[in-house]
């Protein structure tokens, strides 16, 4: 098990880290090109490396967070010919594409290094607490090492994806922007057209959560009908969505509001109709989220 | 407490609810424009009323789910001289649009009875169960009076949400339709991109559980937000979501899809930053809803 962690890259989410690894017990090196960006953590235990490359040779785990994982792997390479990385450990969280892991791979490789690709969703206020999730790739015998290290930083929500370096990096991009960004915009919508109807958003907190019930049992059964490539319903059809939704984008936009998202929602359906799924269930949009 | 109740209209969303009451032991009274519809619930010990008129008179609740609410009250209206509502509860249960509750309640009253407006969000085969939640609007004594009576149907998400007959059809729009039905198909989205990269439904089945976690928080968070007016943030800006959904857009669109829903999504925040909110939070989306 690794002991010793460097963070690299002290900004809003690599200060959360790093504070969450200090509170945990661990002893935590941490460098930023912004040296100042470091000073809040010096004060809760961490140490401060006067240079990347001292950063890097002080662990055995070193958790890469700055702008990109493109801009990590160059930070690497531009030094490669003075970090040993032997024995080490080198986790990307910045935020990757889907081409940048394999390149960030080779390149810690050739200083001798264990490269993992992770993606984090959470915000810096709520790192280490139950609502934080982190996603590794990784080989097995590297997890091994990594696992308990990392842990703290998501309690309830490290998951090991696998040797695919690109999962975290899809996952994330997936299901922080499609999914999660998506429906939190779509309340948002919902909200601003409660409140032209007299209705406050206080008001929707008690369905809200409903909703969330209904939406994480109804995701988990999609995913079942999208494996089993079953969109057959005995339920409401496209047809029968596609006419809702078009009552609700009118009374949206009838009280003044542009509702972009559920007129988005309204032209999958049409889209979904116009192919001939109208007699399917609402999952069979899938089947048309070409272009 | 009322304890005869009919159901008028036997569609999959009024024989579930009637198999609900029937399971819980309550004396059931059904009809249906089609009679054959409402066959299997006869099986189930339902009375088949053999006229609207009849069915009405049959109970103390008549619970009404047909097309529309504008055609359960003209239902009533075209009935209204030979049925007698004293002392009977009128609920509707209808998709309803907001105009409806006053004029369904006016037609209710002349002829004796007392009105309750509601809206349900579940499918057929989840009521009963803990994912079904019912908004009820209706004079607080009268909310007394069929309380009990209604709660087997939504044991978890029973909501009386006051006198305002407009709420429910106003929370059920809002919900209903601009988030979960938003947020499922930003799923599908997610899922359909996810496959693009060669990435299962099934992989991002225990992430999505995560995402919905930080969801609950996320949006009980936005409605403080909201209530307090105060879309400032110390975490991501409206301007970094910009740069961060743009990429993730370019990277669904690369992958070959129309991806609606992140688009929606760019498009709002970049209305957001051109009205001078880009160093707010993501929440300050809901200051420009407007067309």
């Amino acid at each position: 098990m690794t002991k010793t962690i460097s963070v690299i890259g002290t900004g809003l989410m690599g200060s959360g880290l790093a504070s969450t690894l200090l509170a945990a017990g661990r002893k935590v090196t941490v460098w930023d090109g912004r040296a100042q960006a470091a000073q809040p953590l010096v004060a809760k235990g961490a140490v401060l490396a006067p240079s990347f490359e001292d950063a890097v040779h002080a662990s055995e785990l070193i958790i890469m967070i700055i702008s990109s994982a493109a801009g990590g792997a160059a930070l690497i390479e531009s030094h490669s010919e003075r970090l040993d990385l032997k024995g080490r450990f080198v986790a990307n969280l910045s935020t990757s594409m889907p081409e940048d892991g394999p390149r960030f791979r080779a390149v810690v490789e050739r200083c001798g290094g264990t490269f993992i690709n992770a993606a984090i969703s959470s915000y810096p206020d709520l790192i280490g607490g139950p609502y934080t999730a982190i996603q590794y790739a990784c080989a097995p015998c590297a997890w091994d090492e990594i696992a308990q290290t990392v842990t703290p930083m998501a309690p309830q929500g490290t998951l090991y994806t696998g040797e695919d370096l690109s999962v975290p990096t899809i996952v994330d991009a997936a299901m922080t922007g499609s999914f999660y960004a998506v429906g939190l915009a779509g309340f948002l919508e919902a909200a601003a057209y409660a409140k032209t109807q007299g209705v406050s958003a206080g008001q929707l907190a008690e369905f809200a959560d409903k909703m969330l019930d209904l939406l994480r049992y109804k995701v988990q059964k999609s995913i079942k009908e999208i494996e089993a490539n079953d969109f057959s319903t005995i339920q409401a059809t496209v047809d029968v969505y596609l006419d809702a939704v078009l009552q609700w984008r009118d009374a949206l936009q009838a009280s003044g509001l542009r509702a972009s998202h559920i007129s988005a929602l309204a032209d999958d359906l049409k889209i979904a109709q116009d192919a001939g799924h109208g007699a399917l269930g609402f999952n069979s949009q899938y089947l048309v989220a070409g272009a």
